[in-house]
Protein backbone atom coordinates (compact mmCIF):
# COMPACT_ATOMS: atom_id res chain seq x y z
CA UNK A 1 0.00 0.00 0.00
CA UNK A 2 0.86 3.40 -1.03
CA UNK A 3 0.68 6.27 1.68
CA UNK A 4 -0.36 9.92 0.39
CA UNK A 5 -0.73 12.58 2.88
CA UNK A 6 -2.03 16.12 2.92
CA UNK A 7 -3.10 18.20 5.87
CA UNK A 8 -5.25 21.52 6.34
CA UNK A 9 -4.95 24.12 9.12
CA UNK A 10 -7.92 25.70 10.18
CA UNK A 11 -7.76 29.40 12.54
CA UNK A 12 -10.50 30.45 14.48
CA UNK A 13 -14.42 30.37 13.94
CA UNK A 14 -16.55 28.96 10.63
CA UNK A 15 -17.26 32.56 8.98
CA UNK A 16 -14.76 34.49 10.23
CA UNK A 17 -11.68 32.28 10.00
CA UNK A 18 -9.35 31.45 7.28
CA UNK A 19 -7.94 27.92 6.02
CA UNK A 20 -5.16 26.63 4.51
CA UNK A 21 -4.60 22.95 2.44
CA UNK A 22 -0.93 21.28 1.37
CA UNK A 23 -0.52 18.15 0.05
CA UNK A 24 2.84 15.80 1.43
CA UNK A 25 5.27 17.60 -0.91
CA UNK A 26 3.79 21.36 -1.50
CA UNK A 27 2.94 20.33 -4.83
CA UNK A 28 -0.73 22.28 -3.72
CA UNK A 29 -1.30 24.75 -1.61
CA UNK A 30 -4.03 26.91 -1.48
CA UNK A 31 -6.06 28.94 1.06
CA UNK A 32 -9.78 28.22 1.39
CA UNK A 33 -12.52 30.20 3.20
CA UNK A 34 -16.34 30.31 4.38
CA UNK A 35 -16.89 32.18 1.21
CA UNK A 36 -14.71 30.15 -1.34
CA UNK A 37 -16.95 27.14 0.09
CA UNK A 38 -20.13 28.64 0.71
CA UNK A 39 -20.38 32.23 -0.61
CA UNK A 40 -19.37 33.90 -4.01
CA UNK A 41 -15.63 34.38 -3.41
CA UNK A 42 -13.29 32.91 -6.30
CA UNK A 43 -10.50 32.97 -4.32
CA UNK A 44 -8.97 30.07 -2.97
CA UNK A 45 -10.19 26.62 -2.94
CA UNK A 46 -12.70 24.27 -0.97
CA UNK A 47 -12.99 20.83 -0.09
CA UNK A 48 -15.58 19.86 -2.70
CA UNK A 49 -12.64 21.61 -5.63
CA UNK A 50 -10.56 19.15 -4.50
CA UNK A 51 -12.69 16.27 -4.68
CA UNK A 52 -13.78 17.44 -8.52
CA UNK A 53 -9.77 17.66 -9.21
CA UNK A 54 -9.02 13.97 -7.62
CA UNK A 55 -11.88 12.72 -8.91
CA UNK A 56 -11.42 14.43 -12.48
CA UNK A 57 -7.81 13.27 -12.00
CA UNK A 58 -8.16 9.48 -11.41
CA UNK A 59 -10.71 9.13 -14.14
CA UNK A 60 -8.44 10.86 -16.77
CA UNK A 61 -5.82 8.25 -15.58
CA UNK A 62 -8.00 5.19 -15.46
CA UNK A 63 -9.61 5.72 -18.71
CA UNK A 64 -6.12 6.26 -20.39
CA UNK A 65 -5.62 2.29 -18.29
CA UNK A 66 -7.77 1.04 -19.93
CA UNK A 67 -7.83 2.10 -23.62
CA UNK A 68 -3.97 0.38 -22.97
CA UNK A 69 -5.31 -2.75 -22.69
CA UNK A 70 -6.84 -2.22 -25.95
CA UNK A 71 -3.87 -1.31 -27.26
CA UNK A 72 -4.40 1.96 -27.62
CA UNK A 73 -2.64 5.41 -26.66
CA UNK A 74 -4.81 8.32 -26.26
CA UNK A 75 -4.06 11.50 -27.41
CA UNK A 76 -5.42 13.26 -24.55
CA UNK A 77 -8.47 12.61 -22.05
CA UNK A 78 -9.54 16.11 -20.50
CA UNK A 79 -12.20 15.60 -17.61
CA UNK A 80 -14.33 18.09 -15.87
CA UNK A 81 -15.90 17.26 -12.25
CA UNK A 82 -18.71 19.51 -11.11
CA UNK A 83 -19.42 18.38 -7.67
CA UNK A 84 -22.32 20.11 -5.99
CA UNK A 85 -22.49 21.14 -2.73
CA UNK A 86 -26.31 21.43 -1.38
CA UNK A 87 -27.88 20.26 2.08
CA UNK A 88 -29.68 17.81 3.57
CA UNK A 89 -31.59 17.85 7.22
CA UNK A 90 -29.80 21.38 7.75
CA UNK A 91 -26.45 19.82 7.14
CA UNK A 92 -24.27 20.00 4.31
CA UNK A 93 -24.06 17.52 1.68
CA UNK A 94 -22.29 16.40 -1.73
CA UNK A 95 -25.23 15.84 -3.55
CA UNK A 96 -24.16 15.23 -7.01
CA UNK A 97 -20.75 15.01 -9.02
CA UNK A 98 -21.46 15.38 -12.72
CA UNK A 99 -17.95 13.76 -14.90
CA UNK A 100 -17.47 15.43 -18.52
CA UNK A 101 -15.11 14.03 -20.35
CA UNK A 102 -13.79 14.42 -23.43
CA UNK A 103 -10.79 12.08 -25.28
CA UNK A 104 -8.78 12.11 -28.70
CA UNK A 105 -7.57 8.33 -29.51
CA UNK A 106 -6.87 7.15 -32.82
CA UNK A 107 -8.21 3.95 -33.64
CA UNK A 108 -10.98 4.21 -30.82
CA UNK A 109 -14.44 3.81 -32.12
CA UNK A 110 -17.44 5.31 -30.55
CA UNK A 111 -18.92 2.29 -28.79
CA UNK A 112 -16.11 0.92 -27.46
CA UNK A 113 -14.96 4.63 -25.89
CA UNK A 114 -18.68 4.76 -23.85
CA UNK A 115 -17.94 1.24 -23.05
CA UNK A 116 -14.27 1.93 -21.66
CA UNK A 117 -15.64 5.58 -20.12
CA UNK A 118 -18.93 3.99 -18.19
CA UNK A 119 -16.02 1.48 -16.99
CA UNK A 120 -13.81 4.23 -15.59
CA UNK A 121 -16.50 6.13 -14.18
CA UNK A 122 -17.33 2.38 -12.01
CA UNK A 123 -13.88 1.73 -11.85
CA UNK A 124 -11.53 4.14 -10.69
CA UNK A 125 -10.24 4.05 -7.65
CA UNK A 126 -11.95 7.42 -6.75
CA UNK A 127 -15.26 6.73 -7.90
CA UNK A 128 -15.46 3.93 -6.00
CA UNK A 129 -14.22 5.98 -2.45
CA UNK A 130 -17.17 8.37 -3.22
CA UNK A 131 -19.82 5.53 -3.77
CA UNK A 132 -21.60 7.22 -0.65
CA UNK A 133 -22.59 10.47 -2.78
CA UNK A 134 -25.58 10.20 -4.10
CA UNK A 135 -25.63 10.43 -8.18
CA UNK A 136 -22.87 10.44 -10.26
CA UNK A 137 -23.16 11.37 -13.77
CA UNK A 138 -21.44 10.72 -16.72
CA UNK A 139 -21.15 12.48 -20.38
CA UNK A 140 -18.48 11.25 -22.36
CA UNK A 141 -17.46 12.85 -26.39
CA UNK A 142 -14.44 11.19 -28.29
CA UNK A 143 -13.34 13.93 -30.19
CA UNK A 144 -12.57 13.38 -34.29
CA UNK B 1 -26.71 24.31 -4.18
CA UNK B 2 -23.33 25.48 -4.93
CA UNK B 3 -21.06 24.24 -7.70
CA UNK B 4 -17.54 23.31 -7.31
CA UNK B 5 -15.32 22.53 -10.07
CA UNK B 6 -12.21 21.00 -11.25
CA UNK B 7 -10.49 19.21 -14.18
CA UNK B 8 -7.90 17.06 -15.32
CA UNK B 9 -5.88 16.05 -18.44
CA UNK B 10 -4.38 13.03 -19.33
CA UNK B 11 -1.80 12.74 -22.27
CA UNK B 12 -0.59 9.14 -23.55
CA UNK B 13 -0.54 6.46 -22.10
CA UNK B 14 -0.62 5.14 -18.26
CA UNK B 15 3.09 4.78 -17.60
CA UNK B 16 4.32 6.59 -19.64
CA UNK B 17 2.04 9.68 -19.93
CA UNK B 18 1.46 12.70 -17.98
CA UNK B 19 -1.32 14.51 -15.97
CA UNK B 20 -2.55 17.93 -14.92
CA UNK B 21 -5.27 19.26 -12.62
CA UNK B 22 -6.33 22.69 -11.88
CA UNK B 23 -9.49 23.72 -9.60
CA UNK B 24 -12.06 26.12 -11.16
CA UNK B 25 -10.28 29.43 -10.78
CA UNK B 26 -6.93 28.01 -10.86
CA UNK B 27 -6.16 28.10 -6.94
CA UNK B 28 -4.75 24.77 -7.02
CA UNK B 29 -2.86 23.58 -10.17
CA UNK B 30 -0.30 20.40 -10.72
CA UNK B 31 1.56 17.59 -12.38
CA UNK B 32 0.76 14.10 -11.58
CA UNK B 33 1.79 11.11 -12.91
CA UNK B 34 1.80 7.30 -12.80
CA UNK B 35 5.24 7.51 -10.19
CA UNK B 36 3.71 10.03 -8.43
CA UNK B 37 0.49 8.08 -7.44
CA UNK B 38 2.23 4.60 -7.60
CA UNK B 39 5.83 5.05 -7.47
CA UNK B 40 8.13 6.83 -5.33
CA UNK B 41 8.54 10.49 -7.14
CA UNK B 42 8.25 13.14 -5.18
CA UNK B 43 7.14 15.59 -7.95
CA UNK B 44 3.64 16.10 -8.06
CA UNK B 45 0.47 15.71 -7.17
CA UNK B 46 -1.87 12.08 -6.86
CA UNK B 47 -5.64 12.23 -6.71
CA UNK B 48 -5.19 10.29 -2.94
CA UNK B 49 -3.48 13.08 -1.86
CA UNK B 50 -5.97 15.74 -3.19
CA UNK B 51 -8.43 13.34 -1.40
CA UNK B 52 -6.73 13.85 1.96
CA UNK B 53 -6.36 17.51 1.73
CA UNK B 54 -10.32 17.73 1.04
CA UNK B 55 -10.91 15.46 3.55
CA UNK B 56 -8.41 17.31 5.95
CA UNK B 57 -9.76 20.92 4.58
CA UNK B 58 -13.47 19.74 5.63
CA UNK B 59 -12.96 18.20 8.74
CA UNK B 60 -11.06 20.89 10.41
CA UNK B 61 -13.38 23.90 8.93
CA UNK B 62 -16.48 21.55 10.46
CA UNK B 63 -14.81 21.08 13.78
CA UNK B 64 -14.01 24.35 14.09
CA UNK B 65 -18.27 25.00 13.27
CA UNK B 66 -18.74 22.76 15.89
CA UNK B 67 -16.85 24.45 18.62
CA UNK B 68 -18.38 27.69 17.66
CA UNK B 69 -22.06 26.27 18.51
CA UNK B 70 -20.53 25.44 21.94
CA UNK B 71 -19.53 29.47 22.11
CA UNK B 72 -15.80 28.45 21.68
CA UNK B 73 -13.38 30.04 18.88
CA UNK B 74 -10.28 27.62 18.60
CA UNK B 75 -6.62 29.17 18.31
CA UNK B 76 -6.64 26.41 15.11
CA UNK B 77 -6.85 22.83 14.54
CA UNK B 78 -4.38 20.75 12.51
CA UNK B 79 -5.07 18.37 10.79
CA UNK B 80 -3.28 15.48 8.65
CA UNK B 81 -5.35 12.93 6.37
CA UNK B 82 -2.89 9.70 5.08
CA UNK B 83 -5.04 8.28 2.38
CA UNK B 84 -3.59 4.67 1.90
CA UNK B 85 -3.61 3.10 -1.81
CA UNK B 86 -3.40 -0.54 -1.80
CA UNK B 87 -5.28 -2.97 -4.31
CA UNK B 88 -8.49 -5.73 -4.28
CA UNK B 89 -9.08 -8.36 -6.44
CA UNK B 90 -6.20 -6.56 -8.93
CA UNK B 91 -7.71 -3.34 -8.97
CA UNK B 92 -6.51 -0.29 -7.19
CA UNK B 93 -8.55 0.98 -3.99
CA UNK B 94 -8.58 3.14 -1.58
CA UNK B 95 -8.25 0.96 1.59
CA UNK B 96 -7.72 3.68 4.47
CA UNK B 97 -7.96 6.85 5.69
CA UNK B 98 -6.26 7.95 8.72
CA UNK B 99 -7.34 11.70 10.42
CA UNK B 100 -5.23 12.94 12.92
CA UNK B 101 -5.98 16.40 14.47
CA UNK B 102 -4.30 18.67 16.93
CA UNK B 103 -6.29 21.81 18.04
CA UNK B 104 -5.85 24.51 20.57
CA UNK B 105 -8.80 26.11 22.12
CA UNK B 106 -9.62 28.31 25.41
CA UNK B 107 -12.13 26.90 27.51
CA UNK B 108 -12.58 23.46 25.82
CA UNK B 109 -12.41 20.40 28.32
CA UNK B 110 -11.18 17.21 26.93
CA UNK B 111 -14.08 15.23 26.73
CA UNK B 112 -16.22 17.93 24.58
CA UNK B 113 -13.14 17.74 22.79
CA UNK B 114 -13.01 14.35 22.01
CA UNK B 115 -16.82 14.56 21.28
CA UNK B 116 -17.13 16.84 18.85
CA UNK B 117 -13.69 15.67 16.98
CA UNK B 118 -15.93 11.96 16.58
CA UNK B 119 -18.53 14.36 15.32
CA UNK B 120 -16.97 16.11 12.95
CA UNK B 121 -15.57 12.75 11.76
CA UNK B 122 -19.09 11.36 11.24
CA UNK B 123 -20.91 15.24 10.09
CA UNK B 124 -18.43 16.58 8.03
CA UNK B 125 -19.70 16.45 4.22
CA UNK B 126 -16.78 15.09 2.93
CA UNK B 127 -16.71 12.34 5.01
CA UNK B 128 -19.79 11.31 4.10
CA UNK B 129 -18.81 11.66 0.42
CA UNK B 130 -15.94 9.05 1.64
CA UNK B 131 -18.27 6.63 3.67
CA UNK B 132 -17.36 4.16 0.88
CA UNK B 133 -13.89 3.76 2.10
CA UNK B 134 -13.43 0.73 3.95
CA UNK B 135 -12.21 2.60 7.57
CA UNK B 136 -11.87 5.69 8.50
CA UNK B 137 -9.60 6.77 12.02
CA UNK B 138 -9.45 9.37 13.93
CA UNK B 139 -6.48 10.50 16.59
CA UNK B 140 -7.48 13.68 18.23
CA UNK B 141 -5.22 15.73 20.18
CA UNK B 142 -6.09 18.63 22.38
CA UNK B 143 -3.23 20.82 23.25
CA UNK B 144 -2.63 23.29 25.99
Amino acid sequence: MKKHTASAKWEKGLKDGTGSVKTGNGAVESKYTYASRFGDSTSGTSPEELIGAAHAGCYSMFLSALMGNENITPEFIETTASVWLGEKDGAPLIQKIELRTEAKAEGLDEETFQQLAQKAKEGCPVSKALGAVPEITLQATLKK
